[in-house]
């Protein structure tokens, strides 16, 4: 795909009033390569851009439309930042227009429908969209994304959890029962609604589990990995609610056989994500403020000889590398682009 | 032991600056049965202790003495809220006396000196000590913590850790190999020196893991656990810290083999937790503020099929069940009191 | 007023699924001399209290009942823990009952319905009980709260603020126009529900002001003040909304004409609160943190002889003085009670 | 000032460990037309800058220096990120060689070194830097900033202040006695170093006033003032800290007499502020993370015609416009780049 020279490439982000939303917003908003040409919003319509997310003031002042108002043809690539669930009707509207989508929802992450409406509850309405769907994890799939059409963006704890055990399950013949993911996120994995979990004093000073041994993650984290040890996996993924806005971090536990030492282990993890830009090893455990606002997933695998386990650490910011940013690396792959373009940012710590 | 009616019983708390010396203030000032007669601090002797902790204005005024200077003959019981490597000197210099002594440190908890020393690398200076001392959780150790004279206080991750898993490791023949313990506690957990990890912007909207594979808790976590099981026990166990004042949340994972249950299992807990009033099973994962500024530990035993494991969490506040609560527990053991005198906080949420 | 030795003052608390009402809760299961008969809630009656509020498990278990289910004659003392508006009808049907009423509400906070109606924009449905309602701050109007029936507990930033500046307003010819509080407050002072301004994203690591120029808490502090000065007051006051659950620390500048010093100031302040077991009077400005779970208001008067301007410091817990403790307070007074009957709370730091 | 084509400014960050330094690099390595080319450290020298601050992992890895090993022949401009006191010395040594500074510290922001030692309670070492210094606040002072080769960055407080209140002093012959600014900062405001003052339970869930009618920024703020009201300015203003790493939120208070309303005011600071990329002039009062991370300074002028009063509230972070960000915007004028080259970064809510 190319453009003429300082022609840039034109998007519209379906679905304005979440945390992906504006996340996509503040990294479009300086990409090299593109301009957001609309932002849409069913329940804003009429109001500024900035109104909603005061942060944009003098920024982003677009006027929020409807989405039945975009003309697909004058774009090259869509957002879908919406709910599972609604995605999926926009999927089904666009998808033969030909133009590039990129679905931050669960709706089109799993490999069928049937698993789809096992795990959300839910039947789903477009079951032709899984045909074409790519599973966004560029670490992963790199290939099949850049010839994608349709990209299934990954959740954010699959994100940090896939990228945590990749290189056990790819390299190893691991006995996938043994895994635990422990992970704990940021509120704003909740979403942007207000409700008892997301009331400030539920979560200020706190701290807590949820979804435990039920959580729709699990499922999308199992297929990947799955596809890498070439074996059904089930494992045990069980989320936790950090008092902070932005971050994912995932302990991951994973006992392995036989002859493992640091380093090997560390060969393993430097071999798997070599040339891959947004995987950062790290010597020692990473905080999640070391990759906050960035696109960064910090990894660092540790090896207890002790308990014979390898302990896998990883901290995402899960509205960047497990959302918006995501999205926009694959949009890059997706358009022929720079794969780092417009994804820069440098983590905001403090 | 008895005293004459109105007569109440004498305490020193032997260490000031910190939290669990705070903590034992904020207890005792309304036990009904005690009365602090003096608080020490070698460093600030002579201020007031409410000029060190101005929550006790015009509450505890007391001027802060030095340990020389207490005279141990006037007291019934003393408390050493001091650093372990501390603390066995204190020991050292009372045990004699005759005086009941709740140790707050790490330095009489394991089984033995050597022990000790491989774990916190510190020479012991008073090996004698172990002879008699008890550990201090009253869950486990009962009628031995009524007879004491010397209780060491368990520690804060292993008292929701050991809690967490106790029922299993008691009634069922478990292969400990499988069971990890991913906690994650708040920042008092870590003292009230200032450095870089107490630093409000490395902990503010951060998360991280930290001592992975070698904190020194786990071995405190295994001996106990061993103790019940009968066998040696060699665990997982990994520390994070949250962003919070207070708060540990356990969640413990154990695999179970043969014929388990939800029902079995909440039988199992309910079984072993009768007549503990302060551990409370809850039918739903529990929030570290739903027990905060109290001496629960909140429950929660969660079987999950699919994997065949239990995973159970368990919620404390680090300074009061995890420190300076379960001293006052002990305390009342150990002086014949009504066990859950003075200990009536209810949680303080939000 | 009195009982029979080991007769409880028997109370119900009108409305639990705010924080107020389980403030109330916390506080009153532990006073000596009262039983909560029973506490209502309309739209979860017939589930446990600590259903809706976790950490009362196996502390107070009662089932809620709708509030017409209420028998006021086998009751002492009534909390209404209820929005403004809602408040005034319970008043209406049960004060001539007889029984003592405190109403946390802002509905008979204020001189007259002409007042409350342009502040509180709302038409108000029982004028009546305006004469019989007396302000419910004990520092200033002791004894006419001995004598009510019907106390109207004041709001939590009037709280704040008028115990800053009542002894300059009271011993001063000051002018009131050049008052200036500016207030900070927790987010529990918003309540307990979940909307755009409570959403944590929206308030952790995040501040700002609202309500500026029209807060109907300005008209409250300004009637307390007036009554003092024996003069109108119109003063400025600002509120802002602090990243924490409790507190409320309030700034206020009041210019002094004549002869002032730190000393005068300090004396015209002890003079005041001699006698007042709830107002601490600090030597160095308090943090909220110093106050937090107490009843205590810290009051720290500072004189900057540079601008010739007093600039009072005062800290409380929004939820206790400001709310609940003050009602229990209160209620003490009502009943002939020991002033500060169950309310030794230690304030909890950290 | 020009560069061939291609050919980036150089520049050095002299003092590495603090928030500013490390805010300077964020800025910095995304800059268009600037290069870091050493960075110093006196007690971290030979150690990488990212292993002093994590999120710097694969950015920024370059090793510290020592300032004595930095050769300023070889650069265009520095950036002294040093606590004041150190600073001067710097000054002092590199001033001669022409070479731009732009420094951080407080040490020549005053009229004079009188007034320096008289606030900041130190002896100045270098009075002869007085003369030449330009106060670096780009609203005010841009055409002598453009000139400059010493630019003395203003404090975060002043910042703020200054904004909240210049178009009034300028335009108006305002009594500044009347002036109170009661503002409130984050903790990064207090420094990196491990103190009691940043220890996590010391901030956390907890507010306090501090430095009460003598911090040093008083007298900045009053110069600054003084020079566009063309008098002698004696103000009031009060520090408060925040439980948030970022933001400061400053509220002034201004009577004005004669002839204002609402619409007045706007048009005031419209005229202001016009062409000034970093202020946005607001229609709501604007919270801190709505400019966190960003350069803006976004101010809120409210009129309240009942007490005759501005309410100015203006929201900056502290380390980008109260900091490091002013720095670059000072640099780009020096240089004679694009006055908002490299600070393009969208405010990061939430």
């Amino acid at each position: 795909m190319s453009k003429l020279k300082n022609k840039k490439f034109k998007a519209s982000i379906i679905g304005a009033s979440g945390y992906t939303g504006s996340e996509l917003a503040r990294i479009l908003v300086n990409h090299p390569e593109l301009e957001i040409v609309n932002i849409t919003s069913e329940s804003h319509q009429g109001k500024r851009f900035s109104e909603l997310h005061g942060q944009f003031s003098g920024i982003v002042d677009l006027e929020l439309v409807r989405a039945a108002d975009v003309e697909v043809s004058d774009l090259d690539v869509l957002f879908l930042a919406l709910p599972h669930g609604v995605s999926m009707d926009f999927v089904k509207k666009w998808e033969k227009s030909g133009i590039k989508i990129i679905d931050l929802s669960g709706d089109f992450r799993l490999a069928s429908p049937e698993v789809y409406e096992e795990w959300y509850k839910k039947k789903h309405t477009y079951p032709e969209g899984f045909r074409n769907a790519v599973y966004g994890l560029p670490e992963l799939h790199e290939d099949s994304i850049r010839k994608a059409s349709l990209v299934a963006n990954p959740g954010c704890y699959p994100t940090a959890s896939i990228l945590s055990l990749a290189p056990l399950f790819n390299a190893l013949d691991v006995d996938p029962a043994g895994a635990i993911i422990d992970a704990k996120s940021g509120l704003t994995g909740a979403g942007v609604k207000a409700s008892n979990v997301t009331h400030f004093s539920n979560v200020n000073d706190n701290f807590k589990a949820y979804g435990i041994g039920n959580h729709r993650h699990t499922v999308e984290i199992q297929e990947q990995l799955s596809f890498l040890l070439k074996k059904s996996v089930n494992l045990q993924f069980t989320p936790h609610l950090l008092p902070v806005d932005r971050g994912i971090l995932a302990t991951a536990y994973m006992g392995v056989e036989g002859d493992m030492s640091q380093q090997k282990l560390d060969s393993l993890y430097q071999d798997f994500y070599q040339e891959k830009p947004f995987v950062r090893l790290r010597n020692q455990a990473p905080s999640i403020k070391e990759v906050r606002g960035s696109n960064y997933a910090d990894v660092y695998p540790f090896w207890d000889d002790r308990t014979k386990r390898a302990i896998v650490i990883t901290a995402i910011d899960n509205l960047v590398k497990g959302a918006a940013g995501q999205a926009v690396h694959n949009m890059n792959l997706m358009l022929g682009l720079e794969e780092s373009a417009g994804l820069d940012q440098v983590p905001m710590q403090p």
